[in-house]
């Protein structure tokens, strides 16, 4: 069993703000990230998949088709979008802990299917703060 | 003379996007950075100074100073900001390049009173392009 | 179940020196670090937290929250200080090891009140060497 | 228990290529890492060690003697080497996978020795791809 | 007058030997990296071009085609490639100093027909070692 | 001509004091950074040398003998020191500013012994703060 992990990125728009709230309350709990017109994030998408190794080739999985995989079913939908406007099916706020969860939620199937089982996401969104999600 | 600099950071939202111009050929120039709904960055922002040392405190400027005034002056209008919406002042299309000169304009005087000399900004949009200003 | 990390700093002095030993055999097993006019470093603080995500904020904890607990409870007492000299409760040989167990034990209870659970004190002393404590 | 880590680095060249196949598939599979005369990279390797803490020193090891050992019996086997000809016992493809179980093995009995366990190796060849190997 | 630098990797094997000399003074002089069988890098290459902004877009140049032209003509011939066998043109020793004029020559004339001129390249060839060429 | 770059570090305890003043002015002028007991830091130190390329090597001068020099030469003397106690020559105080004037003094006559020319001294104190001296 060994783990291998592709960084890939993408850079989008997104606001916190609860719709339920007050003004006043959505700035008390969210701050600056409750701006109406947005703000934005450089993202870094870790993507760790853990498997046997295939002895023909050296590798649990081929990482040009990971990373293919990754841009076309994740990246593709989130690079230079407004992660609340924009991302069908992103029904959440997006927090990075939500966003985390999503991209687990497209990923998962698809790397089952090529031999290998995902084991985490890890999400920056900025230098200073990432999260971790392992399906559990 | 010696040179010191200070990194800050903020993150914001923008978009890319000349009304003067069809929708198809803001696609064309612009390609993903013209998406309608923004996308955003964490932008680093390198601030250098240049001037003599002072020999009571080894100094060029203090540097608690100068983070202070870029807080107050710089940061504090572009964090958590929408570039095109909500910065007064940028009057231009807010590519790394015309915020790099807007920063410029905004810092020299203020460096100035502080008895040194503003020498370079270099403003990071992404880990992989960069922009510098010398005020030239 | 979710992870999420908050990355602080703090830059400090310290020297590795077992008083029970001679000078020489201080020499022998801490080499430089054993300097009598001490040395420093700049830490990296990585504090990861677990817990369930709230849906009303899509946080396990609010960043904004755990930021201030460590720059309070933890930066404000270890940056810019002598850890030997001038950390109140630092008994052992102030080791990355050492320090790091320092923090957690700080942080575990904190964090406990604030709804989730500290899972890890990861602590770079320099790019080259870190130290991660579980608690276990 | 508590863990601690130390970076190092070698740079080596390598190739992909299953002498059991025809050059074509070779190419499909591979790609650009099967060219014939070699590419090459700067692999950083981070050896991840558990035990319990020496009260004498604060230390699970001692970094000097842990790195003195990756030092002797890896860095100095790889480093500036064709990880496909030069080295002794690289029986496998010189995956990134398969290069860190070589170092796994390499290591664990000679950290054993040390009162500690070796607990991970993490290995990157680029800035986004890394391997982490646990001995499972 | 603003410069702007897009960052771009390529991955290769080179050795650094002189035919003219022995065996025993190429050891001397380039000690490791005299490897008969090839050692390699992670090259980071920092192209820098300086212009006027063109009002219309707020661009110097326009990043998407810089990149392009740096991916055709630079790292298509560098990636994965074995900078002494495999180069056509690079006729001199390969190291980082000449593989930065290298780039240089193939680039200035190109940058030029894009209505802004070359300023720097830059070229990593580890984390510790760099090299900086102004076609001076 | 052209310029190459070599990067060492050191780790050092230093305090911003001037005997001169009061501990009250001390306070108000540096801060945390006038702590009696000391503070320290990751020093990170880059050395850019300029000159011409000599045909049989490729190098402008040989990055072994380069990094021999400044580690006899300036890690030797400052890593894993006090910067006020400890080093000899140091007569101001030991600001970033004037750290990197003292390493210039010191490598400037050794650099062009080696047939090339010293051209800028940069050093980083934290990640957000470096210091650039070019002699003059």
């Amino acid at each position: 069993m060994i783990y291998i992990t592709r960084k890939e990125h993408f850079n989008a728009a997104h606001k916190l703000y609860n719709e339920a709230w007050s003004e006043e309350k959505n700035d008390t709990i969210f701050g600056k990230c409750a701006n109406k017109n947005w703000h934005g994030h450089n993202y870094d998408l870790f993507v760790t998949v853990k498997g046997n190794i295939n002895p023909d080739t050296g590798f649990v999985v081929n990482l040009k088709d990971l990373s293919s995989l990754i841009t076309r079913d994740v990246t593709n939908i989130l690079d230079h979008k407004n992660l609340n406007l924009d991302v069908k099916g992103m029904f959440a706020m997006p927090s990075t802990e939500n966003v985390a969860i999503f991209i687990w939620n497209i990923l998962f199937p698809k790397i089952k299917e090529m031999g290998a089982e995902l084991h985490r996401i890890k999400l920056y969104e900025t230098e200073s703060n990432y999260v971790e999600y392992f399906g559990e």
